[in-house]
């Protein structure tokens, strides 16, 4: 068994954003020589999120209206995580919904993705360095 | 390390269903013929999840109506995805609250779980054929 | 390829609680000897959840408002599954949202994590033994 380990960092101008890191996570993939087996890939934060659905902007903004419509970041008050100085109560629970990690299958050394899956890296707290982790373990 | 892929192909007559899938993911795990590793199982489509949980038909029922409390299918203009001429901008949302997939220890061959465990395909816009991918690695 | 099962048992004295459950997670790792790979802990309950997130009070009691806040558990008749005699169904949807599972990669015999990053077990209908698993695979 081989396993292969490597990170993805963003450093995002807002609060918020919704990034396709698909190209990023199949070039790991490659770099890995790894043709059959499982791709791991998980938020490395806890108030941002790694998932899966469409690169289609319309999406990407109902996403964002959804999650602030039930864990809306103001007023900060409302989240008793805001009392230790914070001010991201809001995205701790915006990232749970969305998800920490993937798991994607490897096969052929492609992921194996149906026609429209594409892997996002969903930031809640952004304006500042964060990143993502991949590891691939197969054959 | 062996590994087995295999895909489920559905094709739902309702835009809303959820189908207990768990003997075909274990009849998978069979023909695999590994013993000791992991199962993902995960949607190809990104308005369908696959999860884990109860085979009652009220909590079934309750699933479904929590869904269309907190992210109804109508009016369909209150999401932008469907601007582009879609109608199933609930059905992407509804997905990420239910999960792209479960990964499920094997153990004795078996699919490791408690008792009341059960892997459900849960469709968010059926009518027209949809599949799931089961991969299987181990030994 | 090794792979090392184990079960956390919990019996925890209230409805619902949040239980950090790193160390024993890691501790188990250790004693599978695999240096590289991947874990995953599962609840082996369809009312609780295994996720990862902060180990910090306010955080937890945050969580507990908004999964109170839209799958509240009174009135118990508002879910279809409670007619079965059980006072549940509110747990049901509380562990969807909170997810099932994690899986985190193990590098150089340690879970592989962000500054933050703790595992818990979220528990949504308590007063009686449940448990989690655990399966390491790897080398």
């Amino acid at each position: 068994m081989k396993s292969h380990r490597q990170e993805l960092w963003f450093e995002i101008e807002t609060r918020r954003a919704y990034l396709n890191i698909t190209g990023k996570v199949q070039k790991i993939v490659d770099q890995s020589g790894i043709r059959e087996g499982l791709c791991l890939v998980n938020a490395m934060h806890i108030t941002a999120s790694v998932y899966i659905n469409d690169d289609e902007p319309g999406l990407l903004k109902d996403y964002d209206d959804f999650l602030e419509r039930i864990a809306p970041h103001e007023p900060i008050a409302q989240y008793q995580h805001n009392q230790t100085g914070e001010d991201n109560g809001d995205a701790h629970i915006k990232r749970q919904l969305m998800g920490r990690e993937v798991v994607v299958a490897i096969t052929n050394g492609k992921l194996d993705f149906g026609p429209w899956e594409q892997i996002f890296y969903g930031e809640f707290d952004g304006r500042r360095p964060k990143r993502a982790l991949v590891k691939v373990i197969g054959e």
